[in-house]
């Protein structure tokens, strides 16, 4: 018998996160893992295996409607296979082979982390109203996902929806791509923190360095959201800057794609109004008004569960 | 009985043209007109009713198999309505009903022409087969069309695909849409014209000047493609970088959409290798890899007919 539940898997560069998932979108029971550092990915995939039997059940794997897996990386979804993940130091790993010799035969699919963080977005927050949806995952990269036409569209090679990796200054940073001033040099975690600390060190005051015990080791975007919540003008402008650069972001995707809805998610993002506010003014103010009045930006209610909930609900 | 030729109609700023087209995309007729300029939306109409039935001939009419009109604005599909033609100062225009009342009871489409040309060089010059296409339109200003998974992709309220104002530097100029450093300010035909008149009048050496006899407001894409073509370097400085300024766009459109295919067209593209060279290198060298090698760039064979073709051809 087909079961209601799907095994949603979401493997990062830090963590694995598991949960069964219902159509719905609702999570019936969640678990996160430490990812097992300078292992191999056969080692690793056989390791995600034993914690999958552990929180499922052995028995109940039959039951189960069917497994997703979402990795962060450019995913061959045809054939299951990792081409490259720089976080998890993958290169060309074939993850449903190296899944599926374990498993019983149930529907197993993978895909990318931010498509399926879409997915979730879609078919959760939007109920699949919004159509047309970016999603953008704000964490350390700058990840993106893209339901056009009520569909995942991944593109010719299963690459689409690099929105972290669109030019904002062709004459910015350089970014670990390859390209210069791609977005997630402005908005990524790790942006955001090497410019507080910067200022630090150049001498601008700020309580970060309170907050932190006067470990710069320690700043994250939480660190600099507490700051700007107290007033501190440093975390404060980097906040608008940050959003400022995501809102001229935003306007060329409201030009090209006309989306019905934008849902923003990630650690970076719950920073909210810090960050949503400026951009949503920066977009508006830059974007066609037809579209850009008819798209609704919004954050992810799901948050750091939406690339898991996603996984699982990409199950057919 | 229906017909196998359908009309297309391409409504532009300078003219209307119009052409009868077979199901393969092959032209059997085609006529220019000079747009009546002062003409009000409905008087402007009522003359291109009149155009249609002296190009198709009175009787021949209820043979077509329909009517495709592509205009220059952002167009409500449904209801067949110019919603903005800054083009043709058309504001809120119900085109196929004012069409309609003159017309015998067949098909009749209206549509975006940059979403037109990009129908027509998925249909033509890739015989459907690169199912994610980009079309960008280089003229005075620059449009853009996309075919995604083998659709025409108009967004959520049909203003989709204006590739033509995603921003390729938020500081730079002014851009009448509102925006600054669209990407139009920088390869759109006045675009290039005003930074040649500039260099001229400032002083600078180029054989621009004997080419127009004096006269820079002769100045077209046309002489500049000349003056390059006889080596001379500020003309080759201006091509180049609106070359690389068409790379940077084209990078993040392959990064965002992995297409099979990027069709470049319009008067500007003509200038061929000249703009397209820089911009394939630059695209590659800032796009990802595996996207980036995915996607094959190419010149439009269609050219300037692409869009009436392609309005022909969105006929069911």
């Amino acid at each position: 018998m087909k079961g209601t539940l799907s095994l949603g898997v979401d493997i990062g560069g830090t963590g694995v996160k598991m949960a069964l998932v219902d159509r719905r979108g609702r999570i019936h029971q969640l678990q996160k893992f430490a990812s097992p550092t300078k292992a191999s990915p056969a080692v690793f995939l056989g390791t995600i295996n034993r914690w999958m039997r552990g929180f499922v059940g052995r028995d109940q794997f039959r039951t189960l409607r069917g497994i997703g897996v979402g990795v962060a990386g450019d995913v061959d979804q045809a054939h299951g296979r990792v081409r490259l993940s720089p976080n998890l130091q993958w290169h060309n790993v074939p993850l449903k082979a190296l899944l599926r010799k374990h498993l019983p035969p149930i529907p197993l699919v993978v895909d990318n982390d931010a498509n399926a963080a879409a997915w979730a977005a879609y078919w959760v927050e939007t109920h699949r109203r919004a159509k047309n949806l970016v999603c953008l995952t704000l964490g350390t990269g700058v990840g993106g996902g893209l339901i056009l036409n009520g569909a995942l569209y991944r593109g010719a090679t299963g690459s689409a929806g690099e929105i972290g990796h669109m030019t904002i200054d062709p004459t910015g940073p350089a970014c670990p791509c390859g390209n210069h001033g791609c977005l997630e040099r402005y908005i990524g975690a790790r942006a955001l923190v090497e410019r507080a600390c910067q200022a630090v060190q150049e001498g601008e005051q700020s309580v970060i360095i309170e907050l932190v015990g006067g470990n710069l080791q320690a700043v994250t975007p939480l660190v600099l959201q507490q700051a700007a919540q107290r007033g501190d003008r440093l975390a404060r402008r980097i906040w608008q800057e940050a959003g400022e650069r995501l809102g001229v972001a935003l306007a060329s995707l409201v030009n090209i794609f006309n989306p019905d809805r934008i849902v923003v998610a990630g650690g970076v993002a719950r920073a909210g109004r810090l960050i949503l506010a400026p951009a949503q003014r920066v977009m508006r103010r830059r974007a066609f008004p037809v579209p850009g009045h008819a798209v609704h930006l919004s954050l992810s209610h799901l948050d750091q569960d939406l690339g898991v909930v996603g996984a699982a609900l990409l199950v057919p």
